[in-house]
């Protein structure tokens, strides 16, 4: 399974600490080092930066871990493919255009059967299952608002719709955001915390790297960190409800929802029929 | 005014010697240091690397220079803005997805009184002319072809009457590709070269820089070069003849055609009509 970061702030915040933790799970504290991928948004606009190599090892990785982006989204994603190529195209995050802005959806889990109809306004690059979902989200959006953008309590009442009706089909784990707020959502496994005056020290998990964040911050920050697992030893992490969706703005859950999800009554029925539809499920 | 560089290769290429002469002209040798950015195909997919920092001094263009992309495709831009916010959403390259590929596009020159309807299916993020005639580029180009992806050559044709139309109001030297070729057109300034077995040394206008592609080349590598002003001090470079489209496939031209410009009557007749219509021309 992959891992996913996410990350949505007050104020523009840079995200080495954790990045730094996170992408030791890309071959040294865990396995996912089949590719990895971040985007940083600056209000509309993002930086995406990719790989088909390791977090560990790929050059655009170290630099990123030395080159601090302040940003007030994040979406990162180290990959660990059991199925299908390692390749540019199914690398996470994924990148689309809507209402003008940019919209980035990184992935962890797989979905089986899933195949449902596109528009072609939006059509997946690689051959993975979460690039079809990220495609089919956008399209049921459009479906919904048209080309009027909708706004953000009507894009999270539409998640609490759509994303249950694709974790029908398996594991749907995901972070998504357009740059002004980072909806979340999952069906089996994802943690958050917030980050807020009066801010304490954190120590990671996977390096021996300690930081106190009361020497780097301002009574105006806030921060909440999203990811599969938790990044530090000594901070309060809460799980994911299976089912919930929680949406970030400034720094903050500021919706919270949880959905009943639906699974296919056939695979239910008859494990024998779960199969991988796609290359890639990762 | 910008400067662009595109590069399409018979096999994966590095574009290092040559970005890093291009890159000089961000402040060291010329003042296009208002941001910079550069899109390496693979396949279908592209890392696009874009920063609101000069090509001299943000580091990821040092990363850029560095480190060897390989790549079949690679367009790169280096900004000048006379207007307008030096932001990251009005950073060259633009990208978008059509047809399940993705689609780069740099621009060099400005457009005047430049704002048709757009569809909607393809929405600036930034404020920019180039971006909004990029949205009209694949506007045009789903309005004749629909969803049914079109062969290059069908692409190229529409080209060659879409390119003109949009420069009746204005400058427009650009770069385009969809990762199978690289279409280029110019109004104004633009220039181009093929290395091909035997190759030669080469050396560098903007640094004293020397390399003898005989020594790093098979007899299989074909390189096309494509430049505002020319790269090199000892090879032959060709100057596009104003309202020329010529596509490169391969590391070859396989199309070349002149299309007549007709500018505008009204800023013939009353240049004082002649303005800036978007906060960022370059």
């Amino acid at each position: 399974m992959c891992q996913l970061l996410g990350m949505n702030c007050a104020t523009p915040t840079d995200i080495t600490f954790s990045f730094r933790g996170f992408s030791q799970r890309a071959g040294i504290t865990s396995d996912h080092s089949d590719g990895f991928g971040i985007a940083f948004f600056e209000d509309k606009a993002c930086r995406l930066f990719v790989d088909n190599q390791s977090a560990v090892e790929s050059p655009i990785a170290e630099f990123i871990r030395n080159y601090p982006i302040k940003s007030r989204n994040v979406i990162a994603h180290i990959r660990k493919a059991t199925q299908g190529k390692i390749t540019l195209e199914n690398s996470h995050p994924f990148v689309r255009e809507l209402w003008g802005r940019q919209w980035i959806f990184a992935h962890n889990g797989d979905l089986h059967h899933f195949h449902p109809r596109l528009s072609a306004r939006f059509t997946p690059v690689g051959n993975t299952d979460s690039e079809w979902a990220f495609c089919y989200v956008l399209d049921q959006l459009v479906q919904r608002f048209g080309y009027v953008e909708p706004t953000l309590e009507q894009i999270s009442e539409a998640l609490t719709q759509i994303a249950p009706s694709i974790a029908e089909y398996g594991t749907f784990n995901f972070c998504l955001s357009n740059g002004q707020a980072l909806f979340s959502y999952a069906t089996s496994k994802l943690h958050w915390l917030v980050r807020a005056y009066p801010f304490k020290p954190a120590r990671l998990i996977d390096l021996d790297v300690e930081v106190d964040f009361s020497t780097v911050t301002t009574v105006e920050d806030r921060v909440a960190i999203i990811t599969t697992e938790p990044l530090t030893q000594n901070e309060a992490w809460t799980a994911y409800v299976p089912g919930e969706l929680i949406v970030f703005k400034n720094g903050q859950p500021v919706q919270r929802s949880v959905t009943h999800v639906q699974r296919l009554k056939r695979e239910q029925e008859n494990p024998a029929l779960i199969r991988k539809t796609k290359a890639d499920q990762y």
